[in-house]
């Protein structure tokens, strides 16, 4: 059942450790669903409750821990031992009497690790301020710090196989964009052209089946566009002279290729245009300056370089890196394109150049996902960089 | 732009700072992003970043915070002042540099709320531990205090508008269900069923367009049915013999009305009719007993003792309330159907009447969500209750 060789799995868990050795982590509880996925192979919508893997560097195998009921996904789609998944009873759940991380400290006694240091994820979405109170009221010997990036920092740098799904994950980024380009038009309601989308993203290819992106199809209209994470306006239907933002992906076994274009009903405004041209203007030029050995922030002074003179003005990061992952976010939480971000590219790194304009009351989208490369780096996907007017 | 009148969300307001008041909280901190919606109809998939509302005592109106670029969200959905809507710049997004909750600590420091009691959501998944531990030293004349569940508990008794947006709902959840039940069959793309699934959720009906719901669609198959929360199996195809579980929703303006059915593609082995049997028996003699004043333990014992000498057991809650919600959960974490919830039913709650079965080798689901009225409860759905066979 797994998506990689067990030597893959093997190679990650061992730079896991390595990480948690520099850190000063000696046990790692991992909340996070794309780390857990990352480790072992676990994959379901079973994040909504705590659950996790304990990886201790005196350990071969992670030990799993989530709902009771959760169990058997570990077991069919992990290669883990039977000793080492733990499920807890219901009444764990969602409860005021009992939190799972008094179990996960029951873990760390019986095996002797509650005076160790251990790092958990602070800001990851699914760990919880309670649970990080919980362990440290369980665990008064142990000392809990921060392992957040522990395990981000070792997936952003992705093997062959791990970026042949995003290139699988393009096919599907490309089917999804010409759909959403083709089905949206005046009279046709919002939430229909979004269904659409989402059909396409999950049929996939005739070769490769989709999955759930970790962001909703983020496509407003209108006014809508002058804001970056709105999305469809349910029974709303497109008119003529709408601006539309399309901020869409295809996911395949959860690794993304996330795709951005702006669509136009009827014809532009020139202050559009100006800004589309001089968006395009400033991709192309970036994307040809980026290669291994340049900073992230470096990455970013080419933009502004680039789009100097044309009036666009573009306050936030112009990118990010992704790759595997769940809701709420494709981005990996490691690398942003900014002022400040000395991260040095590397080649297996996946990158969103995403130069979103979000002004007073619309918006532009353009965007490029890559990977970089030895010698620069390589395009995702095959599709046009500008405005598209119908 | 608001999908109730102001009076609504005064009241919903109110009613928070009464809770707020008996819990000692003075200033709270929402991040949850269905409360935000509850509080001021903000509605945007941008809590992968940190947003909330800050709701003080001694103020009438909150006060929104969260990423610049998604300031004009809020101007357009809320009806916030222009002074009560707060973007952080750019440089605060996941960096280790700073923190938005050190651009929170400063707003409540300019207010004078700084030695307050403060409420954060300790058991959130969007406030996070790194987010608590910088609250807690950038405002060390602070008392922060969990408040988890203040506004969930006024959420947990619905309005008739509300009710009627899950009626809505339900309209779509049927049209979804019917859907999958039509699409699956042997041959067919585990994907590809979901993808049209999807579709139907979106579209919704001629009435009402739809919208993306907090769990994705829960449909495994064959030996992933002994799992409760794995979903479709990108590229297999269903075969002769299949069972699915079918847990699904539809969603009304993030109002939910959840549904589950299974499916058997062949001629059903006994030991499975003679569950879905058992568990059918026991929705409808459960259903049957739910009234208001009774308690939420106690309806799990009613269900106890009708499946009693069946052979079937069940030892996970037997169900939860839903409404209003955003991924990853539509669950409310505040009503557990099983022992030692001593909650007292209420007109206006919603009830997800949810006995799913996991067993070694595959599973059973039929579910019933209700709402609580005067003198009974109300069934949102119209769909027969029974193991599918084709």
């Amino acid at each position: 059942m797994l998506l990689f060789p067990a030597a893959e799995y093997a190679e990650r868990l061992a730079k896991t450790k390595e990480r948690m050795h520099e850190h000063g982590v000696e046990v790692l509880i991992v909340s996070h669903p794309a780390n857990m996925n990352y480790l072992v192979g676990y994959d379901g919508w079973s994040f909504y409750v705590h659950q996790g893997l304990i990886v201790s560097l005196d350990c071969d195998e992670p030990i799993w821990f989530g709902r009771e009921q959760d169990g058997n996904a570990a077991r069919i789609l992990t290669s883990l031992k039977e000793e080492n998944i733990k499920g807890y009873p219901d009444h764990y759940v969602m409860s005021k009497l009992r939190h799972p991380m008094q179990f996960v400290a029951d873990i760390l006694r019986e095996r002797g690790w509650d005076a160790r240091h251990i790092g958990v994820e602070m800001e990851g979405y699914y760990f919880t301020a309670e649970g990080f109170q919980t362990l440290r009221r369980d665990l008064p010997k142990a000392a809990v710090k921060d392992g957040t990036l522990v395990v981000n920092l070792v997936r952003r740098i992705k093997s062959a196989r791990e970026i042949e799904y995003v290139r699988q994950a393009a096919r599907i980024a490309e089917s999804v964009m010409k759909t959403a380009l083709d089905v949206i038009a005046p009279g046709v309601r919002e939430n229909d052209a979004a269904a659409e989308v989402y059909k396409a993203q999950i049929a996939g290819t005739p070769e490769f089946g989709g999955d759930y992106t970790s962001l909703c199809p983020i496509m407003p209209s209108a006014e809508r566009t002058s804001s970056a994470h709105l999305t469809w306006c349910a029974d709303r239907k497109y008119r003529q002279g709408d601006i539309v933002l399309l901020e869409l992906a295809g996911a395949r076994h959860h690794y993304h290729c996330p795709i951005s274009r702006t669509l136009f009903l009827g014809e532009p405004p020139a202050e559009l245009r100006k800004i589309a041209d001089a968006v395009v203007k400033g991709l192309n030029e970036t994307v040809a300056f980026i290669r291994p050995g340049v900073t992230a922030e470096a990455v970013e002074a080419k933009w502004r370089e680039s789009i100097a003179g044309t009036g666009v003005h573009k306050p936030s990061r112009v990118g990010y890196s992704f790759g595997l992952n769940y809701p709420p976010d494709w981005g990996e939480q490691t690398l942003s394109l900014r002022p400040a971000d000395a991260t040095i590219l590397q080649p297996g790194m996946c990158i969103h150049f995403m130069p979103g304009i979000w002004l007073k009351d619309f918006g532009f989208e353009c965007s490029e996902p890559l990977v970089v490369t030895e010698n620069g780096c390589d395009l995702f996907l095959n599709f046009e960089r500008k405005l598209f007017v119908k």
